[in-house]
């Protein structure tokens, strides 16, 4: 991203400036929060006028991971031109190399994000839930079902641990991975469905 | 837990003593750190002395969710005596338990320390070690299988995950929720076998 120093800006714009440099300094440096000194300095204005935008470094912090959550949604968007079991694969497909180019952000972000923060942690919920809900569309089926409910969460939990795993080990097909994922969805539904009529 | 106010206790029953007193507190009171104040109080010791025993908050932090870690471990334990198919249900059950009796520590220390400090996440990425060696060894299969070691590590993030969805809303059986667990394991490991094949 180019520096804007000197450039004038509306508050908006400006706002969305310096959460893209959030978002993009804080996928390349591990763990911690980027220090707002260096924001400041990269978008060239002072550090006095980034407190005017985003009054605490926890507002600043909110509005990162809100925009990751944002921009993960838009990248797994579903495509309706295509079947449900192939926007399933391709969604998974966008998920997955989501996470993959933005691993430090996920891990210390949106994951680490949650528990240690009640409005991160809504903040995530929330997310998960617009994911839920597009599988249920996609299932043309009742998100209000408990057992089918509980069924989906988790698996979402599955597909987040999965990937993380495999981006650790590195040592199989993406292919297969996203076949797992996909695959474990349609078998955990069918489980659940003798379970239930049982 | 009784108070100890003047009584006399070696180093290691200081220690523990003041690990357990976080462990109850923590579970009892919801998502931040019990106060360092509060714990030297009810121990009957001054902060100064607390701050001996544990130099720093985080000090104290890590040794509490160590604790934390070690006990989730104690009680779901499989018995040798067991089936395999009966221990996997058992260790599942006591893992559902533990999680509902000490749900605020579960969701504020266990996970959401991961991702907020890079120690506390090895101390929990060990102890899923430990549950999926335990899966492993039931199985009488190799761990270091890729793709089954991929399966279930996501699976435990499934169980974690479907256990918190199903405290949240308790809106259907135990039991079931425990025969979900277990089933989709089996049903899991069978489509990578397939997947794995091809």
């Amino acid at each position: 991203m180019q520096t804007t120093r000197g450039q004038r800006l509306t508050r908006a714009e400006r706002r969305r400036q310096l959460v893209e440099l959030g978002l993009e300094m804080l996928s390349s440096e591990p763990r911690e929060l980027v220090a707002l000194d260096r924001i400041s300095e990269v978008a060239g204005i002072s550090r006095g006028l980034l407190f005017h935008y985003f009054p605490t470094k926890r507002d600043y912090h909110v509005a990162v991971v809100e925009a990751a959550c944002a921009r993960l949604l838009e990248r797994t968007e579903p495509d309706p031109g295509l079947s449900p079991t192939e926007q399933l694969r391709a969604g998974l497909d966008a998920f997955v190399e989501f996470v993959r180019e933005n691993e430090e952000l996920y891990r210390a972000l949106i994951r680490g994000a949650a528990g240690a923060d009640a409005e991160l942690e809504a903040l995530f919920e929330r997310t998960r839930g617009v994911i839920a809900r597009r599988v249920f569309e996609r299932l043309d089926a009742a998100e209000t079902e408990p057992v089918a409910r509980n069924v989906v969460r988790g698996w979402i939990g599955y597909v987040e641990e999965s990937t993380l795993d495999w981006l650790r080990h590195a040592d199989f097909d993406r292919r297969a991975l996203v076949e797992l994922q996909s695959t474990a969805l349609e078998s955990m539904l069918a489980a659940s469905g003798t379970i239930i009529d049982r």
